[in-house]
């Protein structure tokens, strides 16, 4: 592991979440979409990187939070928290959900800002918490 | 959402499909490597990125279509159409296999061509056909 | 797909696994930490693509070795190997996992180096073992 300096002249933004409950979709687009601001970049990329092995970031609906719930309990059925898992922490469920949502997301950045679909919003997911996160997040012009 | 004007000096281009069952892999392959083609970058990496939240896009074996019909199949039996959901419009199941095979995928750009794997094809994956459903793609120098 | 000439002024690495079992996580850290070190950028971001329709890549804890085999163990289960399939190779388990994991992984890279959280590792996911695989690697600044 790299020890970032957070406070040098930072290449990427670090976003804070606090997550209350094991499996919990958090979103964060407006805490991307600041930093898409910030960046001051016209048109390019955004990356939203999840330095966790046991939480993912994905895109999906925002406006019906319902659909976040169901989205947890997909999750929690597909790969069940008791299975014949070796890893001594009890977690390999957690691991294997944050490898299905996966640990990255790019997002288009057009005209400044964050160019998500209409319905689209973006979610850290949580699969082991409650926990205090990090997540990444770089903007480059292009 | 940002109200892209289409028609603008685009950084993006904007591919378009019309998915004609619920669960349907659309190759998107050639639409893909002809927004390459023009955007004219010798090196690079090509974003495409889908804004909706019922559907994704995959890279896999496009040689044999029958491997994109099965892993329709697999999808469906994964994640089922009739689960204990709440959110009312009766598609969670196709929000929940949108984030499992994710909204973009990147694909290297070298000698000006798609970098594709021998036996990879680029597929837009339908999950709540049949729709008219966007895609867009970036090209980034690098 | 491209014959990329491998020696010429490249623009991408490619690292090389041998796999030894069917479905196999294989630690790539220390070959992709050395692919960025070669590129000398220092603040960018890292691209690990897969150029196969049976394998895939993941970023997941490579602390404790037990989290690998349990995922293993999670994806096995999860598609089953002898399913209603109609693809005639009978590996139709291993493109549907290999579309779970996903073909492509971002890492950032701060100060010249591949910037993983403290216990993230990145995993080369054969799920069509044993064969000889390729991995390509690319470095962009920004």
């Amino acid at each position: 592991m790299i020890d970032f300096s957070e406070d040098r002249e930072a290449m990427m933004d670090v976003l804070r979440v606090r997550t209350q409950r094991r499996t919990q979709l958090v979103d964060l687009t407006d805490q991307v979409s600041r930093a898409v601001a910030k960046a001051g970049i016209v048109s390019g990329v955004c990356y939203v990187y999840v330095p966790h092995t046991t939480a993912g970031v994905m895109i999906n609906e925002h406006f019906d939070p319902d659909v976040a719930g169901d989205l947890e309990g997909v999750f929690d059925r597909l790969v069940p928290h008791a299975g014949p898992y070796r890893h001594a922490e009890g977690n390999s469920d957690s691991h294997a959900k944050a490898a299905m949502t996966g640990t990255s997301q790019v997002i288009f950045v057009e005209e400044g800002k964050l160019a998500l679909g209409q319905w689209q919003g973006v979610f850290f997911c949580e699969f082991d918490g409650p926990r205090e996160r990090k997540i990444w997040v770089k903007v480059m012009a292009g």
